[in-house]
Protein backbone atom coordinates (compact mmCIF):
# COMPACT_ATOMS: atom_id res chain seq x y z
CA UNK A 1 0.00 0.00 0.00
CA UNK A 2 1.56 3.25 -1.02
CA UNK A 3 -0.32 6.12 0.89
CA UNK A 4 -0.52 9.97 0.26
CA UNK A 5 2.29 12.52 0.75
CA UNK A 6 3.04 14.14 4.78
CA UNK A 7 4.18 17.51 4.56
CA UNK A 8 6.02 18.02 8.08
CA UNK A 9 7.84 21.42 8.08
CA UNK A 10 10.30 22.94 11.16
CA UNK A 11 12.15 25.98 11.37
CA UNK A 12 14.88 23.83 11.84
CA UNK A 13 15.81 20.02 12.80
CA UNK A 14 14.00 20.21 15.67
CA UNK A 15 10.81 18.61 14.02
CA UNK A 16 12.38 15.24 12.91
CA UNK A 17 11.57 14.20 16.60
CA UNK A 18 7.78 14.65 15.17
CA UNK A 19 8.82 13.31 11.98
CA UNK A 20 10.46 10.35 13.68
CA UNK A 21 7.23 10.04 15.62
CA UNK A 22 4.82 9.94 12.27
CA UNK A 23 7.49 7.46 10.55
CA UNK A 24 6.77 5.09 13.24
CA UNK A 25 2.88 5.06 13.10
CA UNK A 26 2.92 5.71 9.30
CA UNK A 27 6.06 3.71 7.38
CA UNK A 28 3.35 3.34 4.16
CA UNK A 29 3.49 6.82 4.15
CA UNK A 30 5.93 9.64 2.07
CA UNK A 31 7.16 12.32 4.22
CA UNK A 32 8.73 15.45 2.76
CA UNK A 33 10.41 17.44 5.52
CA UNK A 34 11.60 20.99 4.77
CA UNK A 35 13.76 22.73 7.41
CA UNK A 36 13.69 26.27 7.43
CA UNK A 37 17.36 26.60 8.59
CA UNK A 38 18.14 29.54 6.59
CA UNK A 39 16.03 31.78 8.87
CA UNK A 40 15.33 29.72 12.05
CA UNK A 41 15.09 30.33 15.63
CA UNK A 42 11.84 31.38 14.91
CA UNK A 43 11.83 31.59 18.94
CA UNK A 44 13.07 34.79 18.85
CA UNK A 45 10.93 36.73 15.88
CA UNK A 46 7.58 38.42 15.85
CA UNK A 47 4.42 37.20 15.06
CA UNK A 48 4.10 38.92 11.44
CA UNK A 49 7.33 37.63 10.24
CA UNK A 50 6.77 34.10 11.53
CA UNK A 51 3.71 33.73 9.85
CA UNK A 52 4.95 34.63 6.52
CA UNK A 53 8.37 32.35 6.83
CA UNK A 54 6.03 29.49 7.98
CA UNK A 55 3.30 30.41 4.97
CA UNK A 56 5.75 30.71 2.37
CA UNK A 57 7.36 27.00 3.30
CA UNK A 58 4.13 25.53 3.79
CA UNK A 59 3.57 26.46 0.15
CA UNK A 60 6.11 24.91 -0.83
CA UNK A 61 5.69 21.25 0.62
CA UNK A 62 1.64 21.89 -0.85
CA UNK A 63 2.58 23.09 -4.62
CA UNK A 64 5.89 22.08 -5.29
CA UNK A 65 6.23 18.78 -3.58
CA UNK A 66 2.66 17.49 -3.45
CA UNK A 67 2.03 17.42 0.33
CA UNK A 68 -2.21 16.60 0.28
CA UNK A 69 -1.81 16.67 4.98
CA UNK A 70 0.59 19.10 6.56
CA UNK A 71 1.83 18.77 9.95
CA UNK A 72 3.87 21.61 11.23
CA UNK A 73 6.40 20.27 13.59
CA UNK A 74 7.16 23.25 15.40
CA UNK A 75 5.68 24.77 18.38
CA UNK A 76 6.50 28.52 17.53
CA UNK A 77 5.00 28.27 14.42
CA UNK A 78 2.26 26.19 15.72
CA UNK A 79 1.29 28.95 17.90
CA UNK A 80 2.16 31.99 15.93
CA UNK A 81 1.18 31.21 12.34
CA UNK A 82 -1.51 28.45 11.94
CA UNK A 83 -3.96 30.36 10.48
CA UNK A 84 -1.46 32.01 8.26
CA UNK A 85 -0.68 28.51 7.04
CA UNK A 86 -4.10 27.03 6.38
CA UNK A 87 -4.88 30.57 4.67
CA UNK A 88 -2.16 29.84 2.34
CA UNK A 89 -2.47 26.43 1.58
CA UNK A 90 -5.68 23.71 0.43
CA UNK A 91 -5.05 20.86 2.47
CA UNK A 92 -5.60 19.85 6.45
CA UNK A 93 -2.84 21.28 8.76
CA UNK A 94 -2.19 20.03 12.09
CA UNK A 95 -0.38 21.93 14.44
CA UNK A 96 1.84 20.73 17.56
CA UNK A 97 0.23 22.66 20.22
CA UNK A 98 -3.49 21.25 20.25
CA UNK A 99 -2.44 17.66 20.34
CA UNK A 100 -0.07 18.11 23.41
CA UNK A 101 -2.71 19.94 25.40
CA UNK A 102 -5.28 17.17 24.86
CA UNK A 103 -2.23 14.44 25.81
CA UNK A 104 -2.08 16.64 28.64
CA UNK A 105 -6.00 16.94 29.57
CA UNK A 106 -5.98 13.08 29.49
CA UNK A 107 -3.36 12.71 31.73
CA UNK A 108 -3.61 15.27 34.80
CA UNK A 109 -5.73 14.82 37.68
CA UNK A 110 -5.16 17.76 39.75
CA UNK A 111 -5.69 19.90 35.94
CA UNK A 112 -2.62 21.77 36.64
CA UNK A 113 -0.14 21.65 33.64
CA UNK A 114 3.27 22.63 33.29
CA UNK A 115 4.58 23.55 29.90
CA UNK A 116 8.12 24.21 28.77
CA UNK A 117 8.41 25.91 24.98
CA UNK A 118 10.62 28.98 23.54
CA UNK A 119 10.38 32.71 24.23
CA UNK A 120 7.63 33.01 21.23
CA UNK A 121 5.95 30.04 22.09
CA UNK A 122 5.44 31.12 25.70
CA UNK A 123 4.50 34.85 24.63
CA UNK A 124 1.88 33.74 22.42
CA UNK A 125 0.38 31.89 25.41
CA UNK A 126 -1.21 29.18 22.78
CA UNK A 127 -1.26 26.10 25.52
CA UNK A 128 -2.67 28.38 28.18
CA UNK A 129 -5.05 29.26 26.17
CA UNK A 130 -5.32 25.12 24.62
CA UNK A 131 -5.13 24.20 28.01
CA UNK A 132 -7.62 26.57 29.40
CA UNK A 133 -10.29 25.39 26.58
CA UNK A 134 -10.45 22.04 28.52
CA UNK A 135 -10.59 23.31 31.99
CA UNK A 136 -6.94 22.81 32.63
CA UNK A 137 -4.84 25.76 34.35
CA UNK A 138 -1.72 25.70 32.92
CA UNK A 139 1.60 27.30 33.57
CA UNK A 140 4.66 28.35 30.83
CA UNK A 141 8.25 28.86 31.05
CA UNK A 142 10.59 30.06 28.25
CA UNK A 143 13.29 27.90 28.53
CA UNK A 144 15.80 29.78 25.51
CA UNK A 145 19.28 27.84 26.82
CA UNK A 146 17.94 24.41 26.43
CA UNK A 147 18.12 24.58 22.40
CA UNK A 148 21.79 26.01 22.31
CA UNK A 149 22.44 22.98 25.22
CA UNK A 150 20.92 20.32 22.84
CA UNK A 151 22.03 21.24 20.03
CA UNK A 152 25.72 21.77 21.21
CA UNK A 153 25.22 17.63 22.00
CA UNK A 154 25.19 18.61 25.90
CA UNK A 155 22.15 16.52 26.56
CA UNK A 156 23.52 14.54 29.49
CA UNK A 157 25.75 17.43 30.55
CA UNK A 158 25.73 18.19 34.19
CA UNK A 159 25.56 22.11 33.19
CA UNK A 160 22.25 21.14 31.31
CA UNK A 161 21.25 19.30 34.34
CA UNK A 162 21.70 22.57 36.37
CA UNK A 163 20.06 25.11 34.04
CA UNK A 164 17.46 22.56 33.66
CA UNK A 165 16.70 22.68 37.63
CA UNK A 166 16.90 26.01 37.78
CA UNK A 167 14.44 26.51 34.85
CA UNK A 168 11.76 23.99 37.01
CA UNK A 169 12.46 25.48 40.39
CA UNK A 170 11.43 28.61 39.07
CA UNK A 171 8.15 27.00 37.20
CA UNK A 172 7.34 25.12 40.26
CA UNK A 173 7.50 28.46 42.10
CA UNK A 174 5.60 29.92 39.73
CA UNK A 175 3.02 26.96 39.62
CA UNK A 176 2.54 27.07 43.62
CA UNK A 177 1.98 30.57 43.86
CA UNK A 178 -0.74 30.31 41.73
CA UNK A 179 -1.74 28.05 43.85
CA UNK A 180 -1.52 24.94 41.77
CA UNK A 181 -0.35 21.47 42.02
CA UNK A 182 0.79 20.40 38.65
CA UNK A 183 1.17 16.81 37.54
CA UNK A 184 1.70 17.20 34.02
CA UNK A 185 4.46 18.80 32.26
CA UNK A 186 4.57 18.85 28.36
CA UNK A 187 7.69 19.59 26.20
CA UNK A 188 6.15 22.63 24.34
CA UNK A 189 9.26 22.39 21.81
CA UNK A 190 10.70 19.73 19.40
CA UNK A 191 13.74 19.66 20.75
CA UNK A 192 13.22 18.99 24.57
CA UNK A 193 12.73 14.97 23.61
CA UNK A 194 15.94 14.55 23.50
CA UNK A 195 16.32 15.53 27.01
CA UNK A 196 13.41 13.29 28.31
CA UNK A 197 15.76 11.35 29.91
CA UNK A 198 16.96 13.57 32.48
CA UNK A 199 13.86 15.90 32.20
CA UNK A 200 11.73 12.36 34.06
CA UNK A 201 14.96 12.56 36.80
CA UNK A 202 14.34 16.23 37.25
CA UNK A 203 10.57 16.92 38.22
CA UNK A 204 9.08 15.98 41.29
CA UNK A 205 7.62 11.89 41.91
CA UNK A 206 4.52 12.11 40.47
CA UNK A 207 4.84 14.72 37.67
CA UNK A 208 4.23 12.92 34.11
CA UNK A 209 6.25 14.15 30.85
CA UNK A 210 4.17 14.82 27.76
CA UNK A 211 6.05 15.07 24.16
CA UNK A 212 4.16 16.78 21.91
CA UNK A 213 5.85 15.02 19.15
CA UNK A 214 4.09 11.87 20.02
CA UNK A 215 0.56 13.19 20.82
CA UNK A 216 1.01 14.93 17.64
CA UNK A 217 2.10 11.75 15.64
CA UNK A 218 -0.98 9.92 16.93
CA UNK A 219 -3.23 12.30 16.01
CA UNK A 220 -2.23 12.77 12.57
CA UNK A 221 -1.65 9.14 12.06
CA UNK A 222 -5.27 8.91 13.32
CA UNK A 223 -6.38 11.19 10.26
CA UNK A 224 -4.41 9.89 7.78
CA UNK A 225 -5.72 5.99 8.86
CA UNK A 226 -9.36 7.68 8.40
CA UNK A 227 -8.89 9.32 4.69
CA UNK A 228 -6.88 6.03 3.20
CA UNK A 229 -9.84 3.80 4.62
CA UNK A 230 -11.74 6.21 1.89
CA UNK A 231 -9.97 5.79 -0.81
CA UNK A 232 -8.86 1.69 -0.41
CA UNK A 233 -6.95 0.39 -3.47
CA UNK A 234 -6.73 4.07 -4.98
CA UNK A 235 -2.97 3.44 -5.30
CA UNK A 236 -1.11 7.33 -5.64
CA UNK A 237 2.26 5.66 -6.42
CA UNK A 238 4.12 7.57 -4.27
CA UNK A 239 6.75 5.38 -2.51
CA UNK A 240 7.03 5.18 1.33
CA UNK A 241 9.97 6.92 2.87
CA UNK A 242 11.65 10.20 4.23
CA UNK A 243 12.61 13.36 1.93
CA UNK A 244 14.28 16.55 3.29
CA UNK A 245 14.68 19.69 2.50
CA UNK A 246 16.38 22.76 3.82
CA UNK A 247 16.85 26.70 2.97
CA UNK A 248 20.31 26.42 4.80
CA UNK A 249 23.16 25.32 6.27
CA UNK A 250 22.67 21.50 4.55
CA UNK A 251 26.28 20.00 6.00
CA UNK A 252 24.65 21.10 9.47
CA UNK A 253 21.34 19.46 8.99
CA UNK A 254 22.79 16.52 8.22
CA UNK A 255 25.23 15.94 10.90
CA UNK A 256 22.71 17.08 13.66
CA UNK A 257 19.43 15.60 11.80
CA UNK A 258 19.97 11.86 12.93
CA UNK A 259 20.05 12.81 16.49
CA UNK A 260 16.35 13.88 16.55
CA UNK A 261 15.62 11.50 13.95
CA UNK A 262 16.90 8.59 15.43
CA UNK A 263 18.53 7.31 12.49
CA UNK A 264 20.67 9.02 9.58
CA UNK A 265 18.56 11.60 7.35
CA UNK A 266 20.37 10.91 3.74
CA UNK A 267 20.99 13.64 1.82
CA UNK A 268 19.42 16.81 2.33
CA UNK A 269 18.36 19.05 -0.75
CA UNK A 270 18.98 22.75 -0.10
CA UNK A 271 16.09 24.70 -1.60
CA UNK A 272 15.57 28.71 -2.09
CA UNK A 273 12.56 30.59 -0.74
CA UNK A 274 13.92 33.92 -1.62
CA UNK A 275 13.88 34.86 1.58
CA UNK B 1 31.38 70.65 14.72
CA UNK B 2 28.53 67.65 12.66
CA UNK B 3 30.50 64.93 11.26
CA UNK B 4 29.41 62.39 8.35
CA UNK B 5 27.03 59.47 9.11
CA UNK B 6 28.77 56.52 10.14
CA UNK B 7 26.56 53.16 9.10
CA UNK B 8 27.31 50.34 11.92
CA UNK B 9 25.63 46.83 10.98
CA UNK B 10 25.41 43.66 13.10
CA UNK B 11 22.54 40.79 12.71
CA UNK B 12 21.87 41.33 15.58
CA UNK B 13 22.19 43.88 18.96
CA UNK B 14 25.59 42.39 20.01
CA UNK B 15 27.39 45.01 17.76
CA UNK B 16 26.00 47.79 20.17
CA UNK B 17 28.80 47.25 21.94
CA UNK B 18 31.36 48.00 18.80
CA UNK B 19 28.57 51.25 18.60
CA UNK B 20 29.00 52.12 22.54
CA UNK B 21 33.21 52.14 21.81
CA UNK B 22 32.70 54.35 18.35
CA UNK B 23 30.04 56.59 19.88
CA UNK B 24 32.96 57.39 23.37
CA UNK B 25 35.35 58.07 20.54
CA UNK B 26 33.86 60.30 18.05
CA UNK B 27 30.77 62.04 20.25
CA UNK B 28 30.12 64.02 17.17
CA UNK B 29 29.34 61.78 14.87
CA UNK B 30 26.13 60.27 13.52
CA UNK B 31 25.67 56.94 14.20
CA UNK B 32 22.95 55.07 12.09
CA UNK B 33 22.79 51.12 12.98
CA UNK B 34 21.30 48.55 11.58
CA UNK B 35 20.39 45.14 13.49
CA UNK B 36 18.92 42.45 11.00
CA UNK B 37 17.34 40.79 13.65
CA UNK B 38 14.50 39.02 11.40
CA UNK B 39 17.73 37.30 10.11
CA UNK B 40 19.96 36.38 13.26
CA UNK B 41 22.24 34.58 14.18
CA UNK B 42 24.24 34.54 10.90
CA UNK B 43 26.87 32.36 13.12
CA UNK B 44 24.90 29.53 12.32
CA UNK B 45 24.22 30.11 8.54
CA UNK B 46 26.42 29.56 4.92
CA UNK B 47 28.40 31.81 3.61
CA UNK B 48 25.96 32.22 0.60
CA UNK B 49 23.53 33.40 3.13
CA UNK B 50 25.19 35.57 4.97
CA UNK B 51 26.86 37.42 2.27
CA UNK B 52 23.46 38.47 0.67
CA UNK B 53 22.05 39.61 4.18
CA UNK B 54 24.73 41.72 4.89
CA UNK B 55 25.07 43.02 1.64
CA UNK B 56 21.40 43.96 1.35
CA UNK B 57 21.84 45.27 4.98
CA UNK B 58 24.84 47.41 4.10
CA UNK B 59 22.94 49.13 0.90
CA UNK B 60 20.08 50.42 3.49
CA UNK B 61 22.39 52.28 5.45
CA UNK B 62 24.28 53.58 2.63
CA UNK B 63 21.84 54.09 -0.11
CA UNK B 64 18.69 54.80 2.86
CA UNK B 65 20.61 56.51 5.54
CA UNK B 66 23.22 58.06 4.06
CA UNK B 67 26.28 56.38 5.69
CA UNK B 68 29.37 57.57 4.33
CA UNK B 69 31.40 55.19 6.37
CA UNK B 70 30.46 51.16 7.08
CA UNK B 71 31.75 49.56 10.43
CA UNK B 72 30.42 45.57 9.96
CA UNK B 73 29.86 45.20 13.81
CA UNK B 74 29.33 41.77 13.49
CA UNK B 75 32.07 38.96 13.69
CA UNK B 76 30.19 36.08 11.05
CA UNK B 77 29.75 38.83 8.62
CA UNK B 78 33.24 40.57 9.07
CA UNK B 79 34.62 37.14 7.84
CA UNK B 80 31.96 35.57 5.72
CA UNK B 81 30.81 39.24 3.85
CA UNK B 82 33.46 41.67 3.57
CA UNK B 83 34.14 41.34 0.21
CA UNK B 84 30.20 41.32 -0.74
CA UNK B 85 29.84 44.16 1.17
CA UNK B 86 32.66 46.25 -0.24
CA UNK B 87 31.19 44.77 -3.92
CA UNK B 88 27.82 46.40 -2.88
CA UNK B 89 28.20 49.57 -1.85
CA UNK B 90 30.62 52.62 -2.28
CA UNK B 91 31.86 53.89 0.74
CA UNK B 92 34.55 52.49 3.14
CA UNK B 93 33.72 49.48 4.80
CA UNK B 94 35.53 48.36 7.70
CA UNK B 95 35.24 44.50 9.44
CA UNK B 96 36.16 43.67 13.16
CA UNK B 97 38.50 41.00 12.42
CA UNK B 98 41.27 43.13 11.27
CA UNK B 99 41.15 45.36 13.70
CA UNK B 100 41.03 42.79 16.34
CA UNK B 101 43.98 40.65 15.04
CA UNK B 102 46.23 44.02 14.91
CA UNK B 103 45.31 44.28 18.21
CA UNK B 104 46.21 41.10 19.22
CA UNK B 105 49.55 41.46 17.14
CA UNK B 106 50.73 44.50 19.06
CA UNK B 107 49.83 42.74 22.51
CA UNK B 108 51.07 39.07 22.02
CA UNK B 109 55.02 38.14 23.05
CA UNK B 110 54.30 35.10 22.18
CA UNK B 111 53.36 34.98 18.75
CA UNK B 112 50.31 32.81 20.02
CA UNK B 113 46.95 33.47 20.19
CA UNK B 114 43.47 32.34 21.37
CA UNK B 115 40.23 33.61 19.28
CA UNK B 116 36.69 32.32 20.96
CA UNK B 117 33.87 33.16 18.43
CA UNK B 118 30.62 31.44 17.06
CA UNK B 119 30.42 28.63 14.66
CA UNK B 120 30.83 30.36 11.25
CA UNK B 121 33.25 32.68 12.72
CA UNK B 122 35.71 29.97 13.79
CA UNK B 123 34.43 27.73 10.33
CA UNK B 124 35.79 30.55 8.27
CA UNK B 125 39.54 30.64 9.76
CA UNK B 126 39.14 34.19 9.29
CA UNK B 127 40.95 35.13 12.82
CA UNK B 128 43.52 32.79 11.93
CA UNK B 129 44.25 34.01 8.91
CA UNK B 130 44.11 36.95 9.90
CA UNK B 131 46.97 36.25 12.79
CA UNK B 132 49.46 34.29 10.14
CA UNK B 133 49.10 37.41 7.62
CA UNK B 134 51.06 39.02 11.25
CA UNK B 135 53.19 36.16 11.75
CA UNK B 136 51.30 34.84 14.39
CA UNK B 137 50.12 31.44 15.17
CA UNK B 138 46.13 31.73 15.78
CA UNK B 139 44.21 29.08 17.38
CA UNK B 140 40.26 29.44 17.62
CA UNK B 141 37.24 28.06 19.53
CA UNK B 142 33.42 28.05 18.76
CA UNK B 143 32.08 28.90 22.05
CA UNK B 144 28.12 28.44 20.69
CA UNK B 145 26.57 28.92 24.53
CA UNK B 146 27.95 32.07 25.32
CA UNK B 147 25.17 34.01 23.47
CA UNK B 148 22.34 32.71 24.45
CA UNK B 149 23.92 32.51 28.02
CA UNK B 150 24.45 36.59 27.41
CA UNK B 151 21.34 36.85 26.22
CA UNK B 152 19.81 35.16 29.31
CA UNK B 153 21.37 37.67 31.18
CA UNK B 154 23.40 35.16 33.17
CA UNK B 155 26.70 37.02 32.61
CA UNK B 156 27.61 36.64 36.42
CA UNK B 157 25.92 33.24 36.57
CA UNK B 158 27.87 30.24 37.76
CA UNK B 159 26.63 28.33 34.96
CA UNK B 160 28.39 30.40 32.49
CA UNK B 161 31.46 30.33 34.37
CA UNK B 162 31.24 26.56 34.00
CA UNK B 163 30.57 26.95 30.58
CA UNK B 164 33.11 29.48 29.75
CA UNK B 165 36.01 27.07 32.04
CA UNK B 166 35.06 23.72 29.87
CA UNK B 167 35.55 26.01 26.93
CA UNK B 168 38.69 27.53 27.79
CA UNK B 169 40.28 24.37 28.82
CA UNK B 170 39.81 22.95 25.81
CA UNK B 171 41.15 25.62 23.99
CA UNK B 172 44.15 25.72 26.13
CA UNK B 173 44.17 22.14 25.45
CA UNK B 174 44.49 22.77 21.58
CA UNK B 175 47.42 25.10 22.13
CA UNK B 176 49.42 22.58 24.26
CA UNK B 177 48.87 20.43 22.15
CA UNK B 178 50.24 22.35 18.50
CA UNK B 179 52.97 23.43 21.02
CA UNK B 180 51.96 27.13 21.09
CA UNK B 181 51.95 28.95 24.12
CA UNK B 182 49.04 31.53 23.92
CA UNK B 183 49.52 35.38 25.85
CA UNK B 184 46.41 36.60 24.21
CA UNK B 185 42.75 35.42 24.20
CA UNK B 186 40.68 37.94 21.30
CA UNK B 187 36.81 38.27 21.56
CA UNK B 188 35.85 37.56 18.20
CA UNK B 189 31.86 38.15 19.16
CA UNK B 190 30.41 41.38 19.93
CA UNK B 191 28.39 39.65 22.71
CA UNK B 192 31.14 38.24 24.61
CA UNK B 193 32.08 42.05 26.18
CA UNK B 194 29.74 41.53 28.29
CA UNK B 195 31.80 38.55 29.80
CA UNK B 196 35.11 40.58 29.96
CA UNK B 197 35.00 40.31 33.82
CA UNK B 198 34.51 36.94 34.07
CA UNK B 199 36.85 36.11 31.12
CA UNK B 200 39.55 37.95 32.65
CA UNK B 201 39.02 35.88 36.06
CA UNK B 202 39.34 32.73 33.90
CA UNK B 203 41.76 33.44 31.79
CA UNK B 204 45.29 31.91 33.00
CA UNK B 205 47.89 34.49 34.45
CA UNK B 206 49.77 36.05 31.40
CA UNK B 207 47.24 36.34 29.34
CA UNK B 208 44.92 39.29 28.04
CA UNK B 209 41.57 39.78 27.04
CA UNK B 210 41.38 41.58 23.44
CA UNK B 211 38.16 43.22 22.58
CA UNK B 212 37.58 43.26 18.96
CA UNK B 213 35.01 46.04 19.38
CA UNK B 214 37.49 48.47 21.18
CA UNK B 215 40.37 47.57 18.28
CA UNK B 216 37.93 48.53 15.71
CA UNK B 217 36.33 51.59 17.00
CA UNK B 218 39.92 53.30 17.58
CA UNK B 219 40.57 52.45 13.87
CA UNK B 220 37.33 53.51 12.81
CA UNK B 221 37.82 56.80 14.61
CA UNK B 222 41.34 57.17 13.55
CA UNK B 223 39.90 56.88 9.66
CA UNK B 224 36.95 59.59 10.52
CA UNK B 225 39.27 61.90 12.07
CA UNK B 226 41.68 61.96 8.51
CA UNK B 227 39.04 62.55 6.61
CA UNK B 228 37.22 64.90 8.83
CA UNK B 229 40.65 67.51 8.68
CA UNK B 230 40.48 67.02 5.16
CA UNK B 231 36.98 69.14 5.00
CA UNK B 232 37.42 71.19 7.56
CA UNK B 233 34.93 73.68 7.43
CA UNK B 234 32.64 71.74 5.46
CA UNK B 235 29.53 71.38 7.65
CA UNK B 236 27.68 68.25 6.49
CA UNK B 237 24.36 69.07 8.88
CA UNK B 238 23.66 66.37 10.61
CA UNK B 239 23.38 66.08 13.95
CA UNK B 240 25.72 63.96 16.75
CA UNK B 241 24.01 61.15 17.84
CA UNK B 242 22.65 57.42 17.47
CA UNK B 243 19.81 56.17 15.43
CA UNK B 244 18.29 52.52 15.20
CA UNK B 245 17.18 50.64 13.26
CA UNK B 246 15.64 46.23 13.53
CA UNK B 247 14.60 44.17 10.77
CA UNK B 248 12.47 42.67 13.53
CA UNK B 249 11.66 41.96 17.37
CA UNK B 250 12.21 45.66 17.83
CA UNK B 251 10.97 45.52 21.46
CA UNK B 252 13.78 43.11 22.11
CA UNK B 253 15.90 44.93 20.66
CA UNK B 254 15.03 48.00 23.02
CA UNK B 255 14.84 45.98 25.94
CA UNK B 256 17.97 43.87 25.78
CA UNK B 257 19.84 46.11 23.78
CA UNK B 258 20.71 49.08 27.05
CA UNK B 259 23.28 45.61 28.14
CA UNK B 260 25.14 46.06 24.72
CA UNK B 261 24.87 50.12 24.36
CA UNK B 262 25.80 50.82 28.25
CA UNK B 263 22.43 53.21 28.49
CA UNK B 264 19.00 53.15 26.51
CA UNK B 265 18.75 52.50 23.00
CA UNK B 266 15.79 55.09 22.35
CA UNK B 267 13.13 54.44 19.75
CA UNK B 268 14.17 51.77 17.67
CA UNK B 269 12.77 51.48 13.90
CA UNK B 270 11.24 48.37 12.62
CA UNK B 271 12.22 48.48 8.53
CA UNK B 272 11.60 45.53 5.96
CA UNK B 273 14.34 44.19 3.94
CA UNK B 274 12.06 42.32 1.97
CA UNK B 275 13.91 39.55 3.67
Amino acid sequence: MSGPVVGVFDSGFGGLTVLRALAERMPWARFVFLGDTARLPYGSKSQRTIARYAAESARFLVEKQGAGYLVIACNTASALALEAIEAAVAVPVLGVIEPGAEAAAKQTKTGDVMVIATEATVASHAYAAACQRRGLRGVEKACPLLVPLIEEGWTEHSVTEQVLRIYLDELLAEAAGAGQHPDTLVLGCTHYPLLRGMLERCVPEGVTVIDSAEATARRAAEAMQEEMSQRVGAESGNQPGICCFATDSVAKFERLGSRFLGHAVGEVELVDLGG
